[in-house]
Parts: C-alpha cells; structure tokens; sequence
C-alpha cells in the first residue's frame, strides 16, 4: 500500500480544492485523505462531495473519523473537532 | 434493534443539541442518528465531539456517512452536503 495524499481544507475556495483533486486522480492517486478542522469540516464534505459529483461517481468514501486536536497557548488550549475523510479512486 | 433517535443539527446553539443528547442517553437510548447538511455539518462534528467528552467518553462513533441531497425549486435545484453519525451508548 503506497502512503496517501494528504489534502488539508483551510481558507482556499472549495473549487480550488476540488480541482486539485480531481488532478490527482487523473494522475494515477489511488486514495486521498481529505483533513478539515472546526468551521472547515463542512467545506472538507463540500469538497469530496464535488469530486464524487465531478468525477463521474468515479470515488467512493473509506473511513471517515471523527476527532478532535487541542489547538492554542498551554493556558488557553481548546478542543477543536476534526475530521479525516478517506476518497478511493474507482478510475 | 430499536430505531435509533434523529436529531437533526440546525440553527440552534450548539449547548442545546448536546444538551439534548446527553439526556437522551442518560434515559437509556442506545443509538442516535445526528444528521446535518450545509454549514450545519461541522456543527454536527462539534455537538457529537462535546457529547463525547460530556459523558467521559461514554460514546463511540458507528457509521459517518456522507451524501448530497437536492433541495430548493426544481428549476434552481442545487446540491448540498450532508452527514449522518451514529451515535452510540457505552453507558
């Protein structure tokens, strides 16, 4: 099993994202982890729903995990939800 | 198996879905069904992430799904993203 993509949601718009996927998976990917935190989940669901939709229906979902990181200074550290959404190439 | 419990994410605070929950549970329900879509997604992954940590830990993730549903006139339909997460009891 080779490593897998690793692409994390920020600030970019979502077709950014998208395209860069669809890229890869062009290029031969055979799985990408699509990695999000806090208000950027739902734009990581955005995003590997557009693929899905763009692709022709050529991705299916692995595991999607659900988590949390501890982000910001030791006295004011906070729980942030997080998310890990495996997309498998059916190309 | 009994139906699990629905409870659809939406506009209201976060405190209030938690809340909820960790009643719920605590009258004995085995398995809730927390369902979003849009930018409600992430609030989703805050609500389930919080019960989580409110209970000490006393629920584990069954199946996340993610999916797209058409909504608005038929003329205007457009796609958006949802997520359904299974909640379940280790109390």
């Amino acid at each position: 099993m080779s490593e897998p993509d690793v692409v994390y949601i920020g600030e970019k718009p979502v077709s950014t994202y998208v395209l860069y996927i669809l890229e890869r998976l062009k290029k031969g990917s055979r799985k990408i982890l699509v990695k999000a935190r806090g208000h950027n989940i739902s734009k990581a669901a955005h995003v590997t729903e557009a693929v899905h939709r763009m692709s022709g229906g050529k991705t299916k979902y692995g595991d999607i995990r659900l988590y949390s990181e501890e982000v910001g200074e030791e006295s004011e550290e906070k729980s942030v939800p997080a998310i890990e959404i495996e997309v498998i190439s059916l190309l």
